[in-house]
């Protein structure tokens, strides 16, 4: 079996105006597909962070893709997964996922191992996470995702989407959008991004989950950095009752130095409120350093950047041998993205959270899987017992998203310059901001 | 397709008088190798660790095995290999590999999942190392393993084998036996077993290799764990020129406190020698104090007892993570071990020194691998476009091996006993001797 046609599509989704401490999110966020097909004419295939920088990634290795063996494939491309070892650090405390050019070969992998893996199961007839090890489980828990938010679904005109949640910028409304996604998809934790307003609101926000919800539902709070050490440090105190069984304190400050300040000032105060990390720890360089400083007792993982669904499991089995706990990172994606996510999570015995998901956020009317949106039941995403990642593309979807990509102005994220447009024209990412 | 059927055999294979500090090799070594068999007819094969207690081991899996889908077998019995994390550390200082019963579980969850990845792999039709990622090298260095012996080849009475290599209990003679293996498999790099004689005995031989095979050849001298930590700064400033480049002293003394304070000790006068281990280190519970010890710069994987291929993938990711070196432990084995471990050094990049393999030890007399040995050229395992292993049984010889094992009186290894048995009726195993 050989790659006989590597095809590449941008596609452009329609996004809510979600708040974080790096800005607002666009009308619409980019993504890219990837599709491998072999001589027999099977297609694998695989959803990345998008926009323009990525797709020329992606182009770059068409002359290694084209008429390669899949199960060869990515042995070949291990180069572009095995640079970064002790001290090749690479946090992206300033750019949001998708646009640190530092993981531009891990990312570009990443697409094209999983795409591998959906062709190598497809053609025979094996479920990913069983090539890749096995399953563990069938059912994968995922988050709740409550964002401070503006009134809108995303789109822009006529493609606009209705706006499910509606506008959320106090604690109540940010309550009641939670109550929402839990009715819709029974979420049994909440992941709530924070970074956005005063943290005596957002603090209080959390206390107001934790009273709706009961003391069962581990709560998370990510500011994305946004505080000083003394706030953190206070956040944690304030808040150690209600993130403290299952929950953490993501990324509250800038930098692992910073992280382990934390940590060390709240073992003193005796809170063990673990702090997890998408952004201090991005790769398998920044790990000697995290570990020595007892900077981050959990790991967000994200196989799109990490370097592929084994490179996960690599730091699975790391992340256990050291203590340390694993969630997955979650970013804007459809459900191709969100099943590839599921098999690695299958197939990963020391995931010890439930993992994040946008995937509410996304409205069905994007969606390319075919037969739709995959679903979230119980707050779990079902392994399908079928072969490769259990999802076709629905290319008539597909060719409306690329339609989009094409009529939208956006060809890379930015947060920042959204937020100055559509909110405040004087707006800065300033860290810490409190 | 299921497995329908799950067979072990218990078989001895000669082995000469080879020595160590843990004594003496007896004259059969103890095999065990696992076949499972679909419901369409394929076997696949692993070969791992003999003697009774192994068997026993296995046999508790039938019942999980009979029936189990092969894909998926790896992840239900992964609580197997998930168990070990930090601070539940294996050290076997006291135990020869494979008569350890702390990795009694990692070892028979890795005989399964090689004879797994070995039925999958002839199911599909690729090599194992192309579904465990694939390959980054088609040929896999080993090293020339020298050892102090008595004259004999393994073997007994009218079962003797020839005696290819005579007695080595000289540095002249042991000089003169890495020159036959040399000629016979064009080894590129050398592992002496030392731990026999007087240090300074041990210092001449590395120092006739070194003079004999000239400086781009690397020297590895290993006395299993004989040395106090005096000694082993003594033995590593002597040979700091002849072990220097790309070689190192492995397990010096016993205890990760004491390789961390041999290193520390050689870094002070300006020798960075690295120390290797696979008896400080045996399992992921004891990275943690390793790494925290700077106890060893190069971890000895072994898949039988690390828990199998996937294990030892993830332990690369983590040793290169670390700036750990890579290197491979052998035991006395066959054809279907030699092709497994070269499976798996094909796909893993981070495999940073040439493996070890008794192998050049065994008599083609007792390989059952159809088609007789496995070849070593230029000190390298060719990895075959075959399915699977790329080797198949030879069930005449299997059944020779089984018969020679009934025979014999060996239920597993003891060194020590051999020892006292063959040369010298009041030897002890004492820690440290020198």
């Amino acid at each position: 079996m050989r790659i006989s046609d590597f095809r590449i599509h941008s596609i452009a989704i329609a996004d809510p105006p979600l708040r974080s401490s790096y800005g607002l999110h666009a009308p619409y966020a980019l993504r890219t597909i990837v599709e491998l097909e072999s001589d027999d004419g099977m297609v694998g295939i695989s959803e990345t962070y998008g926009g323009e920088a990525q797709v020329q990634q992606l182009e770059t290795l068409r002359s290694r893709i084209r008429g390669a063996n899949p199960h060869r494939l990515t042995g070949f491309l291990s180069p572009m997964v095995e640079g970064d070892s002790a001290g090749t650090a690479r946090s992206q405390t300033w750019l949001v996922p998708g646009e640190n050019p530092l993981d531009a070969t891990t990312r570009t992998f990443a697409a094209v191992e999983v795409a591998c893996l959906d062709l190598i199961g497809k053609t025979v007839g094996q479920p990913v996470c069983d090539l890749i090890g096995g399953r563990v489980r069938d059912e994968v828990p995922f988050s709740a995702y409550p964002f401070y938010k503006h009134a809108g679904g995303g789109g822009e005109a006529s493609d606009a989407r209705e706006d499910e949640y509606g506008e959320a910028l106090s604690p109540e409304s940010l309550v009641r959008q939670v109550k929402q996604m839990i009715a819709r998809y029974g979420f049994g934790s909440i992941k709530f991004k924070g970074g956005v307003f005063e943290p005596d609101v957002e603090i209080e926000t959390i206390r107001q989950l934790h009273r709706t919800l009961g003391p069962n539902v581990p709560l998370r709070i990510d500011p994305n950095s946004a505080w000083t050490v003394e706030t953190a440090v206070k956040v944690g105190r304030a808040l150690r009752q209600e993130l403290g069984r299952g929950g953490y304190l993501e990324d509250p400050v800038a930098g692992l130095a910073e992280m382990g300040e934390v940590r060390r000032r709240l073992l003193t105060q005796g809170i063990d409120t673990p702090l997890a990390s998408n952004v201090a720890v991005t790769c398998f360089g920044d790990i000697p350093a995290a570990v020595k400083m007892d900077a981050v007792q959990v790991i967000l993982c994200d196989h799109h950047y990490w370097g592929g669904m084994r490179q996960v499991q690599h730091l699975a089995r790391l992340a256990k041998t050291f203590g340390i706990g694993l969630s997955m990172h979650s970013n804007t994606h459809l459900g191709v993205s969100l099943m590839a996510m599921a098999h690695i999570a299958a197939a990963t015995p020391h995931l010890t959270y439930a993992c994040d998901t946008h995937y509410p956020w996304q409205s069905a009317a994007d969606e390319l899987v075919l037969g739709g949106r995959v679903p979230i039941v119980n707050g779990c995403v079902r392994v399908p017992d079928k072969p490769g990642l259990g999802v076709e593309l629905d290319y008539d979807q597909l060719a409306r998203g690329k339609e989009r990509y094409a009529r939208c102005r956006y060809r890379k994220r930015d947060d920042e310059a959204e937020m100055r447009k559509a909110v405040d024209p004087n707006w800065k990412r300033v860290l810490p901001r409190w």
